[in-house]
């Protein structure tokens, strides 16, 4: 029995909705699909998260890994898992069928890991990972590539990884050591990586390194970077497994947090012996890597989220069944239900509104990157990608940091049964931590969003951004019920812009002082989005209410009134800060720390 | 080796010139101690939390402890060190000298705390709660309980604990079950306990629990809870050990953090051989209690500001060596430290503001307390009364919330390092979290500062806190160089006061409303106290700097500007949320949720 939670009926009012999600089914790639195939999948995918995934969360925090003689031992049940969810489809759900995809929408595999990662966040790095991992050889792969890897780790029978860092090139991917080779078709390669996610395990036979190297004799810096696909044992040209392509793992970390994912220290030919193949173009390594590190970083936020989702409703399951104390306005005698205490209360309904509006913030953001991904050529097309390209940091940084806060909400509900094992509370946070900070910390999303999104495309991007919230603004400004909270959220956005163009000048002027605020630029961007998600629900429930009462939509409204009127003064004390003229950060000295 | 980390400069800062505490030498009980004796307490006390305590932090966390056959066996390292602890003088330093104490000033025991806190958060909760527990025997205790069991509390020979918790009877004591009958000179004890910290172990061969209980046939509540002295071992009028005293150990929890303290739950006379002593006077058992519980809410917020100093400093010292990155104005070719890096720097500049706001914070108070114990009887007095009252549930929950704070900043400091095991930062963050949980939850405080402190004796607490604060903003507001943020603060205190009034009429008329917006509350007026500490520090450096230029006061004056000028507008922001019409929060069904 595991300690999943998740509510259908949210996910299904965002999909349906909000969003309208079956309007995909119109775009060319998705024609022979429809609304019903998809929220059959939705619905499959989370009996698959409670049937299959959740236990593993459990299983994975007593039982955990070993590590012996440079092998990673997991829990068997995870190995029979993962190959279930290559073989159901899960791994590769929204890739093309080519290659053994499934054909779904893209933004079907944010939804689904929405449900896999809130049931077995450790777990579902594995196929995630592989899913990144075959979708870069897939997209920049040579056919033969393409041919032996692909379709074998989109099935389950072998995982994939990522491997970026090294111990003096984490944020700065410059600073890598690793050298490939030429060798007739192939590369040698030399070198050692860290933090390498799953990078050693025995749920598969094989693994598949996706490894960022500097081919000897290019540019030095970014410009000399390269990908490779680096097999963990070679394949025969038939397919079949031959010797060890000698990667090493050399340790794995003891973390906070995750402590059913192995983080891998991995050494590449140590002994001469290891065989890698370019990947793409040569010197284009870090571009293709960003395919896969923003779908990482989306599904970070995705994480962040889900985890605030189960650790939400398992916080008000239990206010729902604890009783303790007496009601504070004597509304009934006796003991109470904890739900009944206004500051539970309110710990829950901020929990709601915070879970239900990153929801929202990161399935808009995955319908938008399907529409920039299938629509025709076109200045529609653009604007969708402007907005992929504008949302990636915030959902990244935001998500991170408001789940990981909103778990710790979840545990204060429990009180000092939060603390304890027998709940699953403590472990979401932990595990929650890591998303601030893998991914490229998220300082880093804050400088990317802030820097190069703002100036990216000539300003495209936040351009596109204000032309969806402003519409938004504009349509709804006049609501009977809700103009009140839209007037003060268009009043904030308008600062908002005058802050970003401000500190985009600064960015050229000013750098050290610009850097020293784009983290609370950010959030600011973060709040208001939640605050325009939120609204937007409202609105729709709000319109459904004519028709009939509903327990499920006044919750919308409510939610979006209270976190709309709580935080849009916040946000502007943040936009505030970020214009402001003090420069401690910049001129304090070192040593006055 | 261990991680601790403590900046003597910052603290001898604040307790010579911020509150001048060799002043305290003038009062009666004080008469044969100086400043320079107060001093080189500190500095014995640093160094002992240096060289014994610290260590154990990590024996504590990688042997941590085992439970077998009903008993707590601890990493003997830690039994040497309570028992030196003990006999040098560290667990009664501010205990009268008559049973074994050194006669020190109390607030000397909150100073003390803060090294040992953070040093080994874990292994000080055992002579901090023998301190408590032996200091309710010493206030209330018959003399023959005193004779035979305060002493050997003190000098480390026994240990102590608070028994409150029941498994239905955590935040309302009102429902607990555990009863006393009397027999003969003393009382049969029968019911169950938990989540007692330190309530078995084998640092020591006795363990003395102060526990609450009902009185067969006294009132039902809180007015029928007696407190009673309950060795693990009966003690023999000859003080020597005689059998066990029927109270086992049942089991102990298996926490996020803390896993070198145990946390148990204790029977007693479950096979009807318990016998304890009357504490005190019948059915006060409560009111006695809240002198250990007024403690040990100080000692929590300490807690959760000393295990956000050395975090701070740990991120700081990081900070200080990791190169990574380029710098992002240019002004030094190739990679920098990453202190370097503005975002960085404001995490740094944010942190070292919080820690610093919050010792000073928690000093004060204790400064405050000392008078309040020790001036003569009259109005200054009992303004200092009014004054710690007023304090401790703000020190209790903005402390333990902001600390918890800071060490999830501090690990943001590291990357991806700062999840692993092989810094400290992640026990930190785990540690820390009980902080906001026991001794009353931070939503219980928040209650307990908006409601009981708001009309204790017709409001003489905010009262006196008025006079404090407001008499620092008069006296500084014309301040040449901090005049500004100064006059900030006074107008958020104004509207602070109004909203306590606001809400102190809403107490009454609606108090689901009221307490929907208690927690909030209390953090505003933390914020506040969080930049008057600030602000009076700042004051201070400004003066010094006349005199000449001093990295270490600059840093005072710039910490201070960048905190309270990007924390006022989100206090601001607090207090109108507290003042709001909006009653989602009350109005929420639960189906909504």
């Amino acid at each position: 029995m595991g300690h999943f939670k998740i509510n259908a009926k949210d996910i299904m009012f965002i999909l349906k909705e909000q969003l309208n999600y079956g309007r995909l089914c119109g775009l060319e790639r998705y024609k022979g699909q429809s609304e019903r195939i998809l929220d059959m999948l939705v619905k499959e995918a989370i009996e698959f998260a409670r049937g299959a995934v959740d236990p593993l969360n459990e299983i994975g925090e007593t039982v955990g890994l070993r590590f012996e003689g440079n092998q990673v031992i997991c829990p068997p049940e995870f190995g029979k898992v993962y190959k279930q969810y290559g073989r159901d489809g899960w791994t590769a759900a929204a890739r093309d069928v080519e290659h053994g995809g499934q054909g779904f929408p893209h933004m079907m595999r944010i939804v689904i890991n929405d449900f896999m990662y809130g049931a077995c966040q450790s777990f579902n790095m594995a196929p995630s990972l592989t899913h990144g991992a075959a979708h870069l050889i897939e997209s920049f792969g040579a056919p033969a590539l393409k041919e032996t890897y692909v379709r074998k780790m989109f099935d389950g029978t072998w995982a994939g990884t990522m491997c970026l860092t090294e111990p003096n090139a984490g944020s700065n991917l410059a600073a890598l050591e690793t050298t490939a080779y030429a060798q007739g078709d192939h590369y040698k390669i030399k070198g050692s990586k860290i933090f390498i996610s799953w990078g050693e395990h025995d749920l598969t036979e094989n693994i598949i390194h996706l490894v960022l190297a500097h081919i000897e004799g290019e540019p030095e810096g970014v410009r000399g970077i390269s990908l490779f696909v680096v097999p963990k044992v070679r394949v025969r040209p038939d397919g079949s497994l031959g010797p060890p392509n000698d990667v090493v793992c050399t340790g794995i970390e003891e973390k906070l947090g995750l402590h059913a994912s192995p983080t891998a220290a991995l050494s590449f030919g140590s002994r001469d012996g290891c065989i890698g193949y370019l990947c793409g173009e040569k010197n284009k390594g870090l571009a293709h890597m960003f395919q896969m590190m923003n779908q990482a970083r989306i599904n970070t936020g995705v994480s962040g989220m889900a985890m605030a989702s189960t650790a939400y409703l398992n916080a008000l399951a239990y206010a729902k069944e604890r009783v303790q104390g007496r009601d504070v306005a004597g509304r009934m005698p006796g003991e109470v239900k904890i739900i009944q205490h206004p500051d539970v209360r309110r710990m829950l309904l901020s929990m709601k509104a915070q879970v239900d509006g990153m929801r929202s913030m990161i399935y808009t953001g995955a319908f938008w990157s399907d529409l920039a991904l299938e629509l025709p050529e076109g200045e529609e097309k653009r604007h969708y990608q402007d907005l992929t390209d504008f949302m990636t940091p915030i959902i990244k940084a935001y998500c991170s940091d408001i789940g990981f806060k909103v778990c710790e909400t979840a545990i204060q509900c429990l009180g000092g049964y939060g603390y304890c094992r027998d709940y699953p509370l403590e472990q979401y946070l932990r595990d929650a931590k890591i998303m601030s900070l893998y991914e490229g910390t998220n300082g880093i999303q804050s400088m990317d969003l802030m820097g190069r999104k703002m100036s990216l495309r000539g300003g495209a991007c936040l351009a596109a951004f204000t032309k969806e919230i402003q519409g938004f603004c504009d349509r709804q400004s006049a609501h009977s019920e809700l103009g009140g909270c839209v007037r003060g959220l268009s009043a904030v956005v308008r600062r908002l812009l005058e802050m970003a163009a401000a500190m985009s000048d600064r960015n050229i002027s000013d750098p050290l002082q610009w850097a020293s605020y784009t983290y609370p630029a950010l959030m600011a961007f973060g709040e208001v989005i939640m605050c325009w998600r939120l609204l937007d629900m409202a609105v729709i429930a709000a319109e459904n209410l004519k028709k009939k009462s509903s327990e499920f939509y006044r919750g919308k409204v409510i939610q979006a009134t209270f976190f709309v009127d709580t935080t849009l003064p916040h946000t502007s004390a943040t936009i505030e800060s970020c214009l402001r003229e003090g420069r401690e950060v910049v001129e304090i000295s070192d040593g006055s720390f």
